[in-house]
């Protein structure tokens, strides 16, 4: 037998006998697998979908389950809370949010397409309560449906596109609506007749000339060899729990300590590389550190080392989290005073580095320079009476006066504190899922999205919640849909 | 006749008839690759070297022609000023400079035969004269050899590494050293037989099973079949000039405006990433916008457009330009009293964006909030003329107090002023230039040094002047030696 590896297609010459055949091979129970099974499927193709551990869910189902949806006029749930959401201000969004990585045709194809992706989901079966819920949060904790979950409303989103809540979170009491968003989904797959082999681990792709036409999976310690007549789509996520890969592609990751995923170990994009396909934005990952619970936090001040202000707060806690990563040293500092500080969660890992009667007292606590952190709250504080930042633009109300003493400085340390993180450079992909090569042609009968690909949440200072299992359900449709052409 | 691409080996089992043979096959003239050819064919190894442009050069013939060297106590300039430098101080500051991105056992590597490396270039015909120039300079005027040429005396770097000058200059008058350093390489080549072939661009590498054998030029129009019995060595510099590649793997380089390079498109990078190779830290770039010319501008401040300053402005200028790049908007201010401003050169494209009798003015003219920049210079003269700088922990006597009114400040625009960059990412290779495929495994026949490559210049905010050009010819010498061993 020819060496088997993720990094070079196994030749389907050296094939000595096929253990399975099926139309489309699909690779990860997250989200996007799921998603991708159900369309390929109901396009009329066989569909065998391969997942190692022994049942589904991915990051996916680790996940909120909050999908980012917005776009003509708006969803019913955005329209009955009053909120107009245009395609063009919701395309505009999305490429802002992908900064200088933005994919612009995947931004507008989902902007126009995002209503109708909603009604999709709901006739899965995946269910919405329907309601609003105003404020700064990160997931509901009761089962609310609409919330704002990024920075539509803040500097300098605010002035090029007309801002909308967009978070639409399965109808499901408090964290953790991924898993049963991925039940659903696999409910409807498994009903569609999808052949589900779990405890399946990936090891190469299998190729006739030009064209992708199986893969090998490590099934019961032996190597079984998959035909897929028709395509193989790559569902296997990102690679933030192999740091070998991280710190070949994404070594800024080493300042903080949480990786978020599931055997996330990039098994999909080499794949796709091994296949002659493009990895890019790799350096590109989403953190976030939780400092906007309970939500007084979130009219709370940063400063770094210097004791500068380093971004408008009122921006989606996962920027001000990347900013945070990028600012000089090694911590940044949440600034409260006694109107909104309480005490953080235990989970945050955040500590009270000073407190004082006045911010010099804090200041000197964090034996910062005279003049350094209570300057710039003194100055804060002068324009935010007068309801402006003139450094930041950050919004009221969120733009509050800090002066009700005593006051509080808390630690978000990248190494010590809870900055939770996942990667967002991938695969380059067509807008159909096709997994495209250098020169930029579809590599013939592969096919990926989610998190093995660079997709909608292309750029990690520009994330908002939702945009990952937007573009892992959405795209994964694509994907699936494009490969039963095949 | 198959496909010709950069994106795929050609099968050696296509080729009808070898155009011609050799042991080894080098592409691209610039210093890594006359340095290739010199130790390959010292080696007793039959050489091609094939360019594209009608003579040598690259993009090391448009540089300064400085090499970074140190280490084993100090090459005999740096110890004939004063500069004992050991290989531990050296390796630490590489490091250091290298950042997330550090490649260690090159660091280290080189930090021990850096010495060495000198006496065979000047062994090579390249001329010292001998001298060290003490100041902040970005190449000498004169034909002076050694400089300061990096971050070694400032915050962090001279907390742990003992700060030595490493610029060593090629004996040139004036600017632009790097074509005189690559003709007397050139020289050095031709005179030991290498055979250089010009006008030739490489189409696709040739592969034999698992072995990279030869690779194909365009040569009058016609594809030109070259077999290489030992080996193949990229030498063709990075991707700066290639728009696309910027695109998706180093976009923010389309914040500025002004690439430095001779062609270089990713060709060695693509025919590597062809041969199953890696290519790592792609989003990498050096940047810089000669702010230190005239020399008292050194003894600026810089402030972004909150009228913060960023970081400490005696590191070196491709670190504070960096730096810059970084800060949100699109320019920062360089801030100069009567005592230090004079007119910059016209090629910087800085303008005079503000001015005043004192700093409240020129505030009020860059139309700051008032107490921003005007508490930022206070602050900044207060503790410089205590000799200390709180914030950044900047050192005399580039810290000096700018308090000698009229005040200036020059905008350098990210856009509009000269914003020079070239990218770091490349190809991950071995110690001995083997190009390595993505498991780590070296990929037999083929290398690769300079630009092409990941090297010693690893990372945009810790480069250094000179250490690409020790990149390129260390580690051309290294490629070339171990191809030759093929």
């Amino acid at each position: 037998m020819a060496d088997i590896s993720l990094h070079t297609p196994y030749s389907a010459a050296d094939v000595a006998a096929w253990d399975m055949e099926t139309d489309i091979v699909i690779i990860g129970f997250g989200a996007t697998g799921a998603c991708a099974a159900i369309e390929a499927k109901q396009s009329g193709a066989d569909v065998k979908l391969f997942e190692r551990n022994s049942g589904s869910g991915g990051a996916s189902g680790l996940s909120g389950g909050e999908i980012y949806l917005g776009g003509n006029g708006g969803t019913e749930v955005q329209r009955a809370a009053g909120f107009e959401d245009t395609t063009e201000d919701f395309a505009a969004y999305l490429k802002m949010a992908g900064g200088p990585c933005a994919d612009d045709a995947k931004c507008d194809l989902y902007a126009q397409e995002a209503v109708n992706h909603f009604n999709w989901l709901k006739a899965q079966g995946v269910p919405y309560r329907g309601n609003y819920m105003a404020g700064k949060i990160i997931e509901p904790m009761d089962d609310t449906t609409l919330i704002w979950s990024g920075s539509e409303a803040a500097a300098p989103f605010y002035k090029s596109a007309k801002p909308a809540p967009r978070g639409h979170v399965i109808q499901h009491m408090g964290w953790g609506g991924g898993r049963p968003l991925v039940d659903i989904l696999e409910a409807k797959a498994r009903a569609l007749g999808v052949d589900v082999i779990v405890d399946a681990r990936a090891m190469a792709l299998i190729k006739d000339a030009d064209k992708i036409v199986g893969a090998i999976f490590r099934i019961d310690n032996k190597p079984v060899f998959v035909k897929a007549r028709k395509g193989v789509v790559l569902a296997t996520g990102g690679f933030v729990m192999n740091e070998e890969m991280r710190r070949k592609y994404c070594p800024d990751t080493f300042k903080i300590n949480d990786p978020i995923g599931d055997k996330d170990d990039g098994t999909g994009i080499n794949l796709g590389l091994s296949a002659g396909g493009d990895a890019i934005h790799m350096e590109q990952f989403f953190t976030t550190c939780p400092w906007t619970i309970p939500e007084s936090h979130a009219k709370g001040v940063f400063v770094n080392i210097q004791g500068q202000r380093f971004i408008n707060e009122d921006c989606y806690h996962g920027r001000v989290s990347r900013t945070a990563v990028d600012q000089p040293g090694d911590r940044v500092y949440l600034l409260l005073d006694s109107a909104h500080f309480e005490q953080p969660p235990e989970f945050a890992r955040m500590t009270i580095a000073g407190t004082g009667n006045d911010w010099e007292e804090v200041e000197r606590e964090l034996e910062m320079a005279e003049g350094t952190l209570s300057r710039t709250m003194a100055f804060y504080n002068e324009h935010a009476r007068a309801g402006r930042d003139p450094l930041f633009d950050k919004q009221k109300p969120i733009l509050t006066p800090l002066d009700q003493g005593p006051f509080v400085a808390l630690e978000l340390h990248f190494q010590n504190s809870y900055f939770s993180f996942f990667t967002l450079g991938g695969l380059k992909t067509s807008t159909d899922g096709e997994v495209l090569d250098r020169a930029g042609a579809p590599i013939p009968g592969l096919f990926a999205a989610g998190r093995c690909t660079s997709g909608l949440p292309a750029w990690g200072h520009g994330y908002s919640s939702g945009m990952s299992l937007a573009d892992c359900t959405f795209f994964g449709r694509q994907a699936g849909r494009k490969a039963a052409q095949g």
